[in-house]
């Protein structure tokens, strides 16, 4: 018995569930989970079935798809593997650390195959958990000998994702082009709110009562990218915007480790600049 | 072009999806959003489908859908229109006022037939806005006198739910049996935190850090019946009791008109003593 | 035994907090809570004491106040009594409507004396619960013309806050300063995102998920005044603009009350561009 | 200059801080930030005070505070230094692992002096971070025996404060009594609702939408000592009681690092089965 996960994305158009749901009846495959999406804005259609059974060919199950799905359809077969992410950071730790502590007790649905920092800080604590950590200065060089640098590294894995865990630095889009939909960023604030740099120093500037954090896409445009999962807390007039920097930290971890638990389990379609997120 | 809502509860077996969409496909109806799920514990099958299309009878598409499912299926057809409830108080206004405001404005899914309450208090305020208020003494009466005068009003209107919105009166199993799966109350605590009387003296001498409030079918255990809704919010050392009730108006309000609101939108199944609802 | 309130605010200086309960005990009155708060960015201390007790003159105690502060010293003092509100409204009712009910069932700290609305929507509802409503229409005058209007009905109250619930028109400089710390509104965002028109249709554009609501004071700049409270929920890809509106309502009330009761109890203090609430 | 935190708790009277802030001034110390509280059902008085300035003696500021108070006074000087903890745990790794972290990256306000575990799954991660691991296994010998060894490890280091991270024995009222005040328990529950064992399927069979965590102190009675700090998140019913467990870690650590920070910074009293928070 597999445990198959179908991933399908096309136009939207009727009987579209017919037509899936008929071919995996063929194959005696059981649904045991079913979620559907049609976008209303874009016409498009998303769905993400877990199904229980026994099949031979993954391609023949692929091609009948396909064949009765609309002519822009994506198809993708899953069975459920863990997937590879790299790390990137620059110093803070809270949520590098998070992401090790699940990955060192198996509970993140991936292994981290390398840590980069432009800032040794993290090092030492990476090793300790027994996960690669390279170097890399971003000083005394330019941003595409840095980002070459970076791209060297992460060639030696095969990654799924490549993860911004609190990375300072920004990266061309060059860079991202050759990663799409594989970066994901953390950003300390709700967004669009205070983007850019700094953004508790901004929160306290403006005396906002809500902090918040944001896990999103990496796109071309900095901070623009599709929202995966975001998340708030309450603050007050005591906090100074160095207060308000640790109280963040800790629905920083929380937001990026959800988003990555929701793309790790395939639960995120993108659409345009929007995420679908089958929780 | 009809909106038509198709709810299926049935036990579970391979292919209940495909037979159902492929029904669905020969009346040309198109899946607008589709939402399953499959209770393990009790092996139980539950879907809610919305459609659009045109269907000359109901009875037709119900009889194909009952001939593709296991015996035990039910299937209900619901073209959306607004449904009747009653609202059952003792002398608190919040929950009720929630709720009338919404009726009278339209956005609540249901009419408001008829308001009876064991205290004459919020007589006034139902009348201003119009609705039938009925004052039923408790007193000097038994249970059963009490509990059959209410009946008597209640038959007067076709009714879909009864809400008890801060009814203070413990309901016999005799009415309870009555309206099976039909009697919605809240309760001014996380259940199952704080059962029965007081619960917000209950919660200020246990000293807790949060307070809740849970709507609920009302079933014969008291404040035991499958739960639709909670919701809980902050407190701390400077409420007493009755800090803490005023607080958590706020939150008993919200919970019941969630939980109505899921409930008239047909998003929720009782599955044993549990509920399951489509979001 | 009277119940007072004392309210400071001064520069920042050694001893304030000595030298203020030394003035209280020789009259004999019973601290029975205290906050203080020190901005350190401003340099200025912030005080509310509820005391208990028994004096004469609030004047001479008042003076005594005075003459052991620093000479920016302001000193207020209150005697617990209900304030008076206008509200003004365009179109939307569940704003209005929450203060009409909890002003109704006289829990809300406040005496609602008038709504006046640009649209006569919300006539009925507001004049079925007793409260008076002016309908002034903005159309075919000037925004001077419209605001005098308002401004000649708003003097015929003592007012001691004007609250704009869901008021769709945009006041001018003028008329804000002519109320200075006195106007309240509801945005319909979590400032500072959003700001300006929309803010549920730019929401819905950029894909967020969370949407919330923000209670400030108005000052000239549209949007950017000091904020008292703020409040987020969940959404996700399954709600458009409209449907997000729909779910906002719920927190643009809730946080407009938790505001509104904060400011009503004297618990929120203006600082610069920012305030200090003492929950 | 230092950083004084003065901690007081007695009968309440008239004029106790009057009486507590003429004597800090007499020192020249200022408040940076005072709360205080009164427990009216117990009569009781509370503060925390933070000064900066110079004292040459903290004992003759000590006996002055006691000189005007009352006589059942307790009176403590904390001038801030990290304080020690030693943590016990059994199999789970997430509450060890955020406490870890924490004390690794000099975030937690104390030091984790030692782990002790009734199983060594955790050694190995304890070990890597430098924290020395003792494994005292709790089979084959009596409870009795059992806690002995606990002892005699814990008698190895001046310890504040004991935590128990899903630590999943029964400590006995002997062991519990000899460090009053000083252990701190995670219950993976909004207690007082599924008190005992296994909540998360207590929580499943009943079929609640939120689960909770709480942290509190440890008295004689399991469960029921006074809770310090309370955290919950929605489920619904896709979640079974395994999902539901691992959806609550996330809230064990978050409730459990709270209430530690809190208890660390001296914002915690005891009054009575209840705690006084001073956030």
């Amino acid at each position: 018995m597999n445990n198959l996960l179908i991933l399908i994305q096309c136009k939207d158009s009727v009987g579209l569930v017919t037509n899936i749901t008929r071919v995996l009846a063929q194959h005696k495959l059981n649904i045991v989970a079913m979620r559907e999406f049609v976008d209303e804005t874009e016409n498009k259609f998303f769905t993400r079935i877990a199904c229980s059974g026994i099949i031979a060919y993954n391609s023949v199950l692929e091609q009948e798809l396909v064949d009765v799905l609309p002519a822009d359809a994506s198809v993708r077969l899953v069975t459920q593997t863990e997937k590879n992410i790299a790390v990137l950071v620059t110093k803070e730790f809270h949520c590098l650390a998070d992401l090790l502590v699940r990955t060192h007790f198996k509970t993140l649905g991936a292994i981290v195959k390398c840590v980069i920092g432009n800032h040794p800080t993290l090092q030492e604590f990476a090793e300790k958990l027994g996960v690669p950590f390279f170097y890399v200065d971003h000083e005394n060089k330019s941003r595409d000998e840095f980002e070459q640098e970076i791209s060297q590294l992460l060639t030696n894995y095969e990654l799924d994702y490549i993860v911004l865990a609190k990375f300072m630095r920004i990266l061309s889009p060059e860079f991202i082009e050759h990663y799409p939909n594989k970066i994901i960023n953390i950003h300390h604030s709700f967004l669009p709110a205070f983007i850019g740099a700094s953004p508790y120093k901004q929160a306290f500037d403006r005396g906002v009562k809500i902090i918040g954090a944001t896990a999103h896409f990496v796109t071309n445009n900095l901070d623009e990218g599709p929202i995966i999962s975001q998340q708030t807390i309450h603050v007050n007039h005591t906090l100074n915007a160095k207060q308000m920097a640790v109280a963040g930290r800790e629905i920083e971890k929380a937001v990026l480790s959800k988003a990555l638990e929701q793309v790790l389990e395939d639960r995120v379609f993108i659409s345009g600049n929007k995420t679908i997120v089958f929780e």
